[in-house]
């Protein structure tokens, strides 16, 4: 899409406006996503001068919280290459962070105050999130009220705050497109947790069933220990947070399957989906369906 | 002074807002600095709700700031206490900065936009300032303009922003209490670097003559080089980020002092100084220069 390279011109200038020939350089090697976040505002709003900078300040933000997940979780690649932290240290990717949070606030203060409260503060649940999710990875966590605060505040509060601020930018409903965002959000979090368990690492671009290794216990693996009996729970808590062999591993997924956890996952996922696309009804959002519908059927 | 507890209430508000138990745990943690950014803007605007949450502001982002430089730095000690990475680990350092950082902004959408501004943008001169100390801390830098440039962004950049946020904020004549603060930054910054050499670890709270083993070539150590024959060159940069046993130790102090280095590397700071104070000399400003004085004459 056109417009998805116009917001990667408006970032590549704000990051020229920083006059630091190191951040140019690590901008070049961040891998670029999938620009759900953008995608989202630009149908929402249309495409103006206005949505396309706040696309920029959003990637930004966006990116700068996964270069700092990336130090926290210690990942050695982001969408099939090298992280910043493996390429170069966690220092670097530390300060690169901080560059562009600050640069995308500084940008944000020249926006309507609405946008910048309501994206800044996203950042601040998006932060928090990330901490809650940590905890959460300390000891096995078996409360579904737990997982869906934290994958809120985490993935959904940024995507919530985005399809808010395109409302507000063309005068929408921001109330709608608000809850629209949250729904899609937690929808695309939960999607992402089932492909960690449905797909090969060369998909993904990471190692595949990483997760629990790393003490998430996500959607799937939270329905699937509701529906075991009390040794089964008790050997799933066992493997918790351990390297897996073949015969483990093989003993998840078929349990995945014969619980329907992992079926049930999907049938949820697509229930947050659904609700996203009906508080929208009576907006025009063909469009917005098919980012949804889009999301809910990718493979990675 | 009652002002200052105000601050550190405030401060305590904005955390609570963000209704997360961890964050008010690790608040309660930070050693409080001498909080001269706030001093600054109470003096400049006087006290007043607005200028005591603009403090609030201020101090949030120069703690997250510090926050992160330890976890950089890999120091174990802030002001005399164990810093969150020492105390805990990096990534509660690193969520903890971002939760404070993007409160700070959060609030800051909610103030005059040309203070949300300078503040925002003092963040990412401050960040960039970080990335290039460590950049400088590789080699050993004999450059005294890129030593400058560097404290101006890592240090002073925010004492500046204070300053003209306050003056903004008062009414009064943003550029002068701008250059007021930029040249106050820098002569805190290279009285910060002389006390390293000249202060025993108990007065300061962290290691003495810790900067040049991390790699940092200071005011001082840079007239030092300046002055030094070939030889003694040769062997200063010899020492550089090596842990240095007492003769060598000896070495270096007794040539700061034969060199005058350390002398006039204080005469350099008062310089900054004075001149801070004399671009205020119109200004009803009999404090602002106490607070300059105070600072130059400081033993921590």
């Amino acid at each position: 899409m056109i417009e998805l390279e116009q917001v990667k011109e408006q970032i590549k200038n704000y990051v020229i406006e920083i006059a630091d020939s190191r951040s140019l350089e690590l901008l070049d090697l961040l891998a670029t996503g999938k620009m759900l976040r953008s995608k989202l505002v630009l149908k929402i709003a249309g495409v103006t001068d206005e949505s396309i900078k706040l696309c920029a300040v959003i990637e930004m933000i966006h990116a700068s919280s996964l270069l700092h997940d990336d130090v926290i979780d210690e990942a050695d690649t982001r969408r099939g290459s090298p992280s910043i932290n493996a390429l170069f240290d966690n220092k670097t990717a530390i300060m690169f962070g901080d560059i562009l949070y600050s640069k995308a606030f500084t940008q944000l203060t020249t926006m309507p105050s609405d946008i910048a409260y309501n994206i800044s503060n996203a950042v601040t649940l998006l932060s928090v999130g990330e901490m809650l999710d940590v905890d959460l990875s300390k000891d096995f966590n078996n409360s579904y009220d737990k997982y869906l605060d934290m994958i809120y505040k985490k993935t959904s509060s940024l995507i919530e705050a985005s399809a808010k601020s395109a409302a507000s930018l063309s005068g929408k409903n921001q109330d709608v497109f608000a809850l629209y965002g949250k729904n899609l959000g937690i929808a695309f979090q939960m999607i992402d947790d089932i492909l960690d368990i449905t797909q090969d690492s060369a998909t993904l671009g990471k190692p595949a069933m990483l997760d629990f290794v790393e003490g998430k216990v996500t959607i799937p693996y939270l329905l699937m220990w509701e529906r075991l009996d009390s040794s089964d729970k008790l050997k799933l808590e066992g493997l918790y947070k351990k390297p897996l062999d073949e015969d483990e591993l093989k003993w998840i997924k078929d349990n995945m399957n014969s619980t329907k956890a992992l079926q049930d996952s999907m049938i949820l996922a697509s229930k947050f989906g659904t609700e996203a696309i009906e508080v929208i009804k009576d907006e025009d959002n063909e469009e917005l369906k098919n980012i949804m519908k889009s999301m809910i059927e990718r493979s990675f």
